[in-house]
């Protein structure tokens, strides 16, 4: 740490190196270039941007930055700086510049999920062994302060489980879907068309960047280090028109949810799309918002709501993190290191307990309802609702749509596919868990 | 600081001495007592409860608590400790003792509002003088992590406003008198039954408990001191079943609302109740419930969900900052001092853009509307919505509902008292603002 400081009464400067200067990171150093004073009275010291790395450094901004602070040269800029803003994404080269800033004891503060979930151990590993701090606000669900609550505020409880709608593109999709009756597909392009989601869209409607998410934040609550590869994932693009209008029907509304659970010695984390009693707080989230519903011994329920991305609300979480880091350092303070001695294992989404919705698609004859009965009672699933309707799409067939009683995941699985291997069942049609949210 | 540990190997040990063993103190005492090793791999220190002041060591408490820790002398426990969690509540000698422990350097914890609200600055400052910590996440919003985020995460943003639900036992009369049509005595009663508001309930239903909220909040939010004198404040007692019922029609509800936000150079502060759409999210916050919704230029629209009281939930708030605190001495590091840089000015309702609901028993004869309207366009305060009907009280006469459009609150408060002063107008029945929350 080069902090300079010629005087008890100057403010100290510290130096904020900018890794990549994107629609956030530009946004980023915008405030430190124009809002500095006001910055500097609340963190006790002034922070000065002395580089801003770029992969090309003619290449058109959202907001004009001065050339001689732009540069290709990354290595240089986290060697000058006392703390480091990383906001390139990716994982590689981006790894070895966060390592080699905190190896060198200069905080990092980033917004990188993917690579949070991916090598977060490794990072919290080399901050805590120079002392270093490592800061990503931004990294889950935007604007929203979720990961300091998660860290700091409910370090004396007990989470016993999380709910997120942690994804914005999807969320803005479903939404639409809901709402307007679109298909996926056509919800999509709208959400394309306005900038809510990007031309390949896969990292969104897959479920990867929600997985992200879950992953770092799942290891926050439960004291663990969770990586994607933790996370059971499902997208979005298999959810239908039907599908939406079915649950709507039924007083649910279908969501892509984040969840991490207790479940045992261990906790299932998991990314799929679940319908929601309508009336339940997440499924008043609507358009791009984010949301996480939380559930501590202590605390019981709580809830935070917010814009999960976008340049501006993006940026707040990391001059959030920024000043904090800036007061801390000011004040020589060492950064926390986040211990996993809980290293509760993931368990995979065979023993979580959980509903399905199951839509089939049967012969309509005589005897179908005590063939699938029996297959039920065979796995040992009862059915809580069960409603039937002609199939519009094919005479003769019939339309059944059926929400089973709690089970254990696996056996709910295995009585779908002994359904789909009836000769009676034409198709099945959709399967989706009920998340309650009791 | 005289935290002690032995080799660099062993785990340091914090002295902790608790002022207070009423519900929450004698949970948090209880969590110290037996999730000791949790903490401590948390925290990264041990937890060491070192003694507990209290008035009467023989009464009776929720939890049993080690008779050998209990003592009336709260000096000797502050002397001995590293961190003291203060939960005794009331001003004096509390101040007293909160001053004694961070001028000598050690930390507090403290879930007291009134006295934050009254000597925050004085506090704060003999903290930033010696590099003490001082914490109250408990004492805004019980167990919802709101002082935290509002101090940190919102750090390198601008907040514009915040409307919140900051009195459970308000919220939970309020809610009854909306779903039950019960009156504001019965529904009172009722929350007494429940254990939800207090044998003496004026600190609750006056509004002074969220005005202390809104002081100490507001001094976060705005980067300026502010005391309960800087807020306007009414309680519910004057909310009838009848305005209930009418807002209920127009598709409002009532709410006592805490509100700070940006007025010209300053800031206004108030606690009233409140008209707020229904379809709001803070319409949708039921019973007990509390909730903070923060308008920041950067992040946009925030909101914080949870318990606003209880032992469990506010000891979860206590021991949040708790943990916070012993990792950040472990540390070395100090406490970051609050600068109140921004000394905005505390301004008066008079100068706030409001709008209002008025309801007006008239005299039912031709010409009536005339006399009103002209009231109106004399003080330059314009009628948004009118709803005539009539009065089931007294014959002949009306009663008239109307909301105007927004105006500075004094012109709009001298229409109203012109309006008393017509002869046609035989009563105001009610006054009450609307919160378009937008």
């Amino acid at each position: 740490m080069n902090t300079t400081a010629t005087s008890a009464h100057e403010t100290p400067v510290l130096n904020v190196g900018l890794l990549g200067a994107g629609t956030v990171g530009s946004q980023v150093a915008h405030v430190l270039l124009t809002r500095g004073d006001e910055l500097a009275l609340r963190s006790g010291v002034r922070l000065r941007l002395c580089g801003i790395a770029v992969r090309d450094t003619a290449a058109p901004r959202d907001v004009e930055l001065p050339a001689e602070l732009l540069t290709t040269d990354a290595d240089a800029v986290i060697d000058a700086a006392d703390v480091v803003v990383e906001l390139t994404g990716g994982i590689e080269p981006t790894r070895k510049r966060v390592l080699r800033a905190l190896q060198a004891g200069t905080s990092v503060i980033t917004g990188n999920k993917a690579l949070l979930a991916e090598s977060g151990r490794q990072l919290q590993d080399a901050a805590g062994a120079s002392g270093a701090q490592l800061s990503y606000e931004a990294a889950v669900a935007g604007a929203i302060p979720i990961v300091r609550p998660m860290r700091d505020s409910l370090a004396g409880d007990r989470v016993e489980r999380f709910l997120g709608i942690m994804n914005g593109t999807t969320n803005f999709v479903l939404d639409q879907m809901d709402t307007t009756g679109a298909a996926f597909e056509d919800a999509l392009a709208e959400a394309q068309r306005l900038g809510y989601a990007e031309a390949d869209p896969t990292a969104d409607v897959e479920g990867h960047d929600a997985a992200a998410k879950t992953a770092v934040l799942a290891s926050l609550a439960f004291h663990s280090s969770y990586t994607i590869e933790d996370v059971h994932c499902e997208g979005i693009t298999g959810v239908t028109a039907e599908d939406v209008a079915a649950a709507r029907e039924a007083g649910y509304v279908i969501k892509l949810l984040s969840v991490g659970e207790r479940c045992g010695d261990g906790v299932n984390l998991r990314v799929n799309p679940v319908m929601i009693p309508r009336e339940h707080v997440l499924g008043g989230v609507h358009g791009a918002y984010n949301a996480v519903f939380v559930e501590a011994a202590a605390a019981g329920s709580l809830m935070f709501y917010g814009q999960g991305a976008g340049g501006e609300p993006t940026a707040s979480a990391v001059l959030g993190d920024l000043v904090s880091a800036a007061r801390a350092i000011a004040l020589g303070a060492q950064g926390i290191p986040l211990a996993d001695y809980a290293a509760l294992p993931a368990v995979s989404m065979d023993d979580v307990t959980t509903r399905l919705a199951v839509t089939l698609a049967v012969t309509d004859r005589l005897g179908v309802l005590a063939r699938l009965a029996q297959v039920f009672a065979d796995h040992g699933v009862s059915i809580s609702t069960m409603q039937q309707s002609e199939d519009p799409r094919v005479t003769g067939t019939s339309l059944l749509r059926l929400v089973t009683h709690s089970g254990r995941h696996a056996d709910l699985m295995a009585t779908v596919e002994a359904l789909r291997s009836l000769p009676v069942v034409r198709d099945v049609v959709s399967v989706t868990p009920v998340e309650t949210g009791e």
